[in-house]
């Protein structure tokens, strides 16, 4: 395998889209949602060991949830862990982990990955990786990954092909954000548009370049610590630079503005699972549409998403496109259509219990 | 307080109708599933004080619940607690009560009453069994307490009253069974059928040898342990017959068979609160329609019950007339107009769970 690889696992999100569940504490890249028997983490984690060598891992989380990394991928060692101080979106996250990989292996190329997807076709993914990886360190670019889109999802950012091909790798012509269902038709029929998949892949030395170029004080922030990287003192450094870093993700700090950036369009069976209903797409459910877990009597009920705590009974009779979620502290009951509105339930309740129950 | 006067309190019951709230271990008579503070038992107990000297109290109930009275009623002695070893609805529990009285005081008249039931007009309370106490103490005769209907309720027995009065108190002509809703709305109308309440109130004497007529094997295997009542032995001699015993209802035993039953109509805002829906009439709606219980955000959700444990927190959006009952172990939601299938749903969960969870 080979060594100047690097897997760098993003890990840090604390979304709130699968509350009660998914919690402060414990956000959903490290929790089994599908019910597979592994956390996203650690399924994004064992993807990618065919291609990156155990020791190549890099996984950049908030320090709150080191202990719950070092228990899912128990193989990497505690300095393969990157803790951020602070969650400051992709950018500096991405920065972190390229410049003390230039200190490290300056030669180096990295793949860059979220923690909390799906993919379901293993053997394809490697394909495209393996492609991706190749392209990158021998034409100098920065590669991303498109998925064909069978949908017009308003949930994902899509990425615009050029006509301009190299092998399976095209030009993007631009990123788009999230767009109007009208739009993302308008994509889907075009044949141009793909899903952003939030991975990426480039040389170590390439980034650094695009952090000189485009986000110059970021690169100013993370080279005033080059000397500290892979020393003890590294922990302190970043927690002094960090505070200091804008909130600004990749995409808008970076890809959208850079020259040479390719995609490699692929269809390996992903999804983000961003939302209830996405994981209801991707789960198996019962005739009548139900996809419950936990012990549960159903009783005239269709279409309905029931999830319930270990040792907890549920009696359900007569819901229709319902979500209800009860965990030890929380019950939430919520219809499916109104899904969108869950991250006002959760600000409602942060608010009114001062930190709580989230 | 005239001390021949005592009050029995059947407090046996088992109802399933409040689960997953009420429970075989707690049932309804020691819940106060009103919010008012006090559980029903406690409320039906303070509400014969002002009639019955403590000491003259009887509480018939299963052997499992004596120290939930003793809890709920510290006030009285042990010796005033009736333990049932199975329960065998209400002549033997009356039978057992009336035995008993006849050996310690035989002259006595009792206040026989279900331990689960609402009042709110305490004082016309106190003046309707002061007057049925009189007629039962002067006239020899069986009283039975019937409500005025103020709807044509299919969950309650009917008494019709006769022409015949004697002051405020009427005889009966028939007891009838739960009507269907066609024959239940002509009742309403005719004015001449009243609720029956399950109060009864008569001489010690005259129910022992109404028993004697018509529940001869019962009255048989009561006699026959005449000398163990208020003894050491009292227990024992109960194990040995309550077995025997046939499983009958008082009003179907005897009642409806007796000559000379009067009844005394009244209006005292009594409800029996035997469902969710009967609650819902008695206790506070929110300006949307919903009775909540325990700490919910609502969104969207109108006409619904809510209940929800201690420390827990509910989020809940988009129901519409559904019952939501959250206990440590069970979650139960049921559309309220489905409320009368709660009794199968808890024989699914016995079949299924072995007797866990009910």
């Amino acid at each position: 395998m080979n060594k100047n690889r690097f897997c760098v696992i993003m890990a840090g999100g604390i979304g709130s889209r699968f509350w009660p569940l998914s919690r402060t504490h414990r956000s959903k890249q490290f929790l089994d949602i599908l019910g597979t028997g592994k956390t996203f983490i650690r399924q994004t984690f064992e993807r990618f060991l065919p291609l990156i060598p155990v020791e190549n891992f890099l996984v950049v989380t908030h320090a709150n949830y080191k202990e719950l990394v070092r228990t899912e991928i128990p193989e990497i060692s505690e300095e393969q862990i990157l803790l951020e101080p602070i969650g400051r979106n992709t950018a500096p996250c991405i920065a972190y982990a390229a410049y003390k990989l230039k200190m490290k292996n300056p030669g180096s190329s990295m793949v860059v990955t979220p923690s909390d997807h799906l993919v379901t076709n293993q053997h394809e993914f490697e394909k495209v990786i393996r492609e991706g990886l190749e392209f990158a360190e021998q034409q100098h670019k920065l590669v991303t990954i498109g998925i064909s889109p069978s949908r017009p999802d308003t949930g994902y950012g899509y990425i615009q092909i050029d006509s301009e091909q190299t092998g399976t790798l095209n030009r993007v012509k631009t990123f788009t954000e999230k767009p109007t269902l009208e739009v993302a038709e308008m994509f889907l029929v075009s044949g141009e548009f793909f899903w952003n998949s939030g991975i990426f892949i480039w040389r170590t030395e390439d980034i650094v370049k695009e952090f000189y170029q485009h986000l110059p004080e970021m690169n100013q922030l993370f080279s005033s610590v080059l000397q500290d990287y892979n020393t003890p003192h590294e922990r302190q450094a970043i927690e002094s630079i960090y505070p200091e870093c804008r909130n600004i993700s990749i995409d808008y700090g970076i890809m959208e503005k850079a020259e040479n950036v390719f995609v490699r369009c692929a269809d390996f069976g992903w999804s983000d699972i961003g939302t209830w209903n996405s994981l209801y797409q991707h789960a198996g459910h019962d005739r009548e549409g139900n996809m419950i877990s936990g012990d549960i009597n159903l009783y005239d009920t269709r279409n309905t998403i029931i999830r319930i705590a270990d040792g907890k009974l549920g009696v359900i009779q007569g819901l229709d496109d319902f979500i209800v979620v009860d965990t030890e502290d929380v019950l939430m009951i919520c219809r499916r259509e109104e899904e969108q509105n869950i991250r006002r339930f959760v600000e409602d309740v942060r608010l009114k219990k001062n930190g709580s129950f989230i």
